[in-house]
């Protein structure tokens, strides 16, 4: 029982056995395995996107760092919000790998931007001419950092702005397939249709050890993409154990199954808390996080139990039992009905 | 059959045993887990260094550019050979991660580095004052990239040189274990005791999937080592898997007994070799790799067979069939004696 | 008549007549030059600082890029406030000489960063560890850009704040000469005595061509110091040009002077705007720089006498002729009162 | 008497009385004033490019890295002579501006890189494929750092070859008036018409106090230039003191007055070198430089006068007085014959 992030839960058996199946062997490396080929020819078809360009990368950190680098040049701007995990916890990664951009803070409202602040945002620094860093991108995160999802509707007018000012636009897919499956929606729909322009499409939070694809929808990036990737040392020499986790992440909708168990056991965690005295959803729970605040007393004992991860034992000590203290609870494909229940009960005392 | 990279042979199966293993429930993110600390211990006590400090990154070069990335300032000046990795295999990977540090060549015979070219080197740099970049770093490959070892006493005197000149010394182990078992020296009389101060002690080439251990014998880099890998997007979030390969991999001495296999295996293709008419080694073969000259026709059949990876059959066209033309040659913990006497009749045609 | 911005008028006939004094035969290049040890001895006797490390550059932004890259880390943070010129005027400067440093936003009031926000803003990233960008250095600006001053207490107040959690502190002195003048204290009670470790004093804004000295209080900082400017491309061959307008700066108070007659005229400028009907001032005018509304139609005939700068007639064009603009209005050192007079008059119409 | 370095010596009067002409009164900052429209002309007319860009620095190593950052990308290779300035002499500028790009040493013979050894260099890093830095630019320097020009048509046919692989070249004229009145050719037979695309037109060396145009052939590099000049602290505030030096030194034939003057005093100066005993040129003597070995006691001799000011007395010292040591000897505008006769007959003793 464990709700403290789905990247502490385990991979799923159908990712392992491929992995093993991989090792057979001699492959090609630094990506020419047939394996890849497979995972590129899947994730064309899944987007529709025959011309898109695919890399594998191992983490989601470096996905996006290495997707803004070939939108956005030393002396732009990123625009993100403040929770985004590329300025919040990627400890400056996309400086690192853009060469020192900044990123433009953009305000939100359950971690999702919104038009007005976006255009308000963008239109400030305008008249600043050279003195200011100039536009560069838009990267919006989708499920966001708050558990909520954009609609693709508000995908597409955040990313007219965008383009209206010249920037592409980026997505950050950390948690892609449970905001598909929360939304309905087809991957084209959700990214090139609503006008994004490069995707991390994430699979190590849903299911596997470490893997994260970057699909560039203009495929004049490609090459661009491959040098850095090279350069930021995250060109795998043994490629095939990448590849090999997202082919049978891919293969008969496994991803979208692990995604709809993970948000349906958030959806049942939820419906519990809702039902807990003493207990506030912080955020709309639209896939697979909620944010609540919880007593204290509540607190100690899922810490104790190992369910949660937000905070020490030390740190919730002193303070009166009831006081609400925030946590974050993330379910995964694992997540079973059994510990949920356990866990809520827990949660009651 | 493929003697084209040790990159491109599979795992160990104890290695993938442990990996499965380790997927079994959940587990801390980001290097919190329990088999980080089974790694760390394990390393400490090998390398006989109660106080180093031991990360795991997924490759060579993030584990090198890394390494010197804590060692040098952007105004510094790493120096290694033409040949070595940092400066030929990596992209630029060191200038990106050390903010532009410039690497100086330093003559090299087999790939070795001697004293005297290094201090002229040093030297010439001397008198400039501020307006060449200052001294840095000196890094070393072990084994080389040609094959060839450094003796520990070689290493003990040119990081005196360094040391002289008030530079650590980084030691990029891609082969670590090649080289420990050709010199029958211990860890730590091929580091430490030698004047090493970080090591990229490589474990992919050597039967692992993808896992590097960067060690630092200065704990108080270990900090800034850290930030800068998190911030290399070089960080794990399930980072339980890289330290389940290295586990298994310092387990029962598996690392030595591959890499003892590995460098029979090229004994045996030597020997083979030199006896091959037409055929030239071109550096001493002292652990797992060989250089050679072989005839064009030898080439082409190689590379019909798969068995080797240099060049591509369009490449290899046209000109005499006996032309000599270079290879390097590479064996892996799993070559069998039956596939390098295939080998060498393919060679020989 | 011009109050655009003090960077648009002219120097002081003493700075003028000092740099051609220099230009009489040889000196030694790149800072070696006598009249540099003239300037170092000034500077360490005006600021009672006799260790102090003092380097002179050509640009505002080049002192304070270089002077936060000697303080930061790249995975730290700087604070400053959305308005300082490092954030707001620099193109990304500092982020470039940092290696890609994050500026993180502290709430001000006119310009002025206050105590509780700062460690607000300070502790919100504390709990996020290695995920987020560690604390680096505290970046206040004297005179601020909305042309208020801090009290040395509020310096003070401020400056153990960043030391509290471990932070240097940097004071942009681009306008230091007139922060100096309205507050009446001495360079040392508005620097190191208030807990700042590094000025960039400036001298172009208040009547030299192009110089700005940094000082160092810590003085185990200038070897980084020289080899960033030097790496900069901001190390003078014909470094004896920079010297000359510093030393006849800081010669017979002509710097003080310069300042006090600045702010003199805005203080008789800002009478005047007053008690013009239909201008508000934003601000507290404490300095020599007053931010104003005024109606359109002023402002017309403002840009149309070349008296101002902002806007052009054309982004003017259209709307009421008494809707209220903002401008920023600065005077220097050669402002004459009958300017200021005629400016008034033509504002008034 | 100076023989040490042409940026030893002063301003021409007349650039000296530009810059005063221009401190009078107010002027638009950031390159709009109007004698940089003087500027920009004049240098259009000159190099016969009616489409160049211009823009000024103050120093040569931020013309040097500033152009260079516009024509690579940071995975790319600058190819250079390893006495190339941007290599031996800017600690690192190339580097950090553009953000982290590799320099790639060329052999040369008396600092002129030929044909043979620029492809060969070039080529060897072909098979590597992205292991390896991209080709990215070539950097020429003339007059070279060892006082020889390259012909018109070596720069062609050097140009040609980087040309061929794909790569701009980038020309360091920090003594581009001393060649061009050594060769007798127009400005665009040395650049454009061979094939540069961006010049590094040196002023400071030959008279100026600090002031270089790049000019970028290629209109489309313009934008990219101005953000990574401003982003590198390089635009000044009162642009019209950069302005001023450079529209003196181009009118009237100054610039060229001046060189010829310089390289006279050369000749005059070899000459008087090539009769003196124990004296040896290194290089071919073609502007206003000359490399040559001289006795240690005619060394001290020089040294005492302040005459040169390669080696301090400390260094001198030991040794016989006959001891050939190497000296780098330079005339500026200002040289007089009776200085060289001067020299000379101290060096004779």
């Amino acid at each position: 029982m464990n709700f403290g992030s789905d990247n502490m839960g385990p991979a799923h058996p159908k990712v392992m056995e491929s992995v093993l199946h991989a090792n057979d062997g001699y492959a090609i490396p630094y990506g020419g395995d047939l394996l890849m080929d497979e995972v590129r020819d899947r994730l064309r078809t899944l987007f529709e996107a025959p011309e898109a360009e695919v890399f594998l990368v191992a983490t989601g950190t470096a996905a996006n760092a290495l997707a803004l680098s070939t939108l956005v040049q030393p002396w732009q701007a990123v625009f993100c919000s403040a929770v985004a995990h590329i300025h919040a916890d990627e400890c400056g990664a996309p400086e690192l790998f853009t060469g020192g951009s900044k990123l433009i803070l953009v305000p939100e409202t359950d971690a999702r931007i919104d038009a007005k602040g976006l255009s308000t945002t963008i239109e400030e620094g305008l008249p600043r001419g050279l003195h200011f860093v100039q536009r560069g991108a838009l990267s919006l995160t989708q499920v966001t950092e708050r558990g909520t999802v954009y609609p693709p509707g508000t995908l597409t007018e955040l990313a007219r702005i965008a383009k209206a000012h010249d920037m592409p636009v980026h997505l950050d897919g950390a948690r892609f397939a449970n905001a598909l499956v929360a939304l309905g929606c087809s991957p084209a729909e959700m990214t090139w249709k609503a006008g994004i322009d490069a995707v991390s499409f994430g699979a190590t939070k849903n299911g596997c050890m470490g893997v994260e694809a970057v699909i560039l929808f203009d495929p004049d990036r490609a090459a661009e993409f491959a040098f850095r990737r090279k350069r930021g040392a995250h060109l795998f020499s043994k490629h095939r154990y990448l590849s090999a986790q997202m082919a049978a992440y891919l293969r008969d909708d496994l991803w979208l199954d692990m995604a709809r168990a993970s948000n349906a056991a958030m959806a049942r965690l939820a419906k519990g808390l809702r039902a807990l005295p003493g207990t506030t959803l912080l955020h709309p729970v639209e896939a697979n996080m909620a944010f609540v605040t919880l007593p204290r007393a509540a607190h100690i004992r899922a810490v104790r139990e190992g369910a949660a991860y937000f905070l020490t034992l030390e740190e919730l000590e002193g303070g009166a039992p009831d006081d609400p203290i925030a946590a974050r609870l993330v379910t995964n494909w694992s997540t079973t009905d059994d510990e949920i229940d356990r866990f809520l009960a827990l949660l009651a005392g």
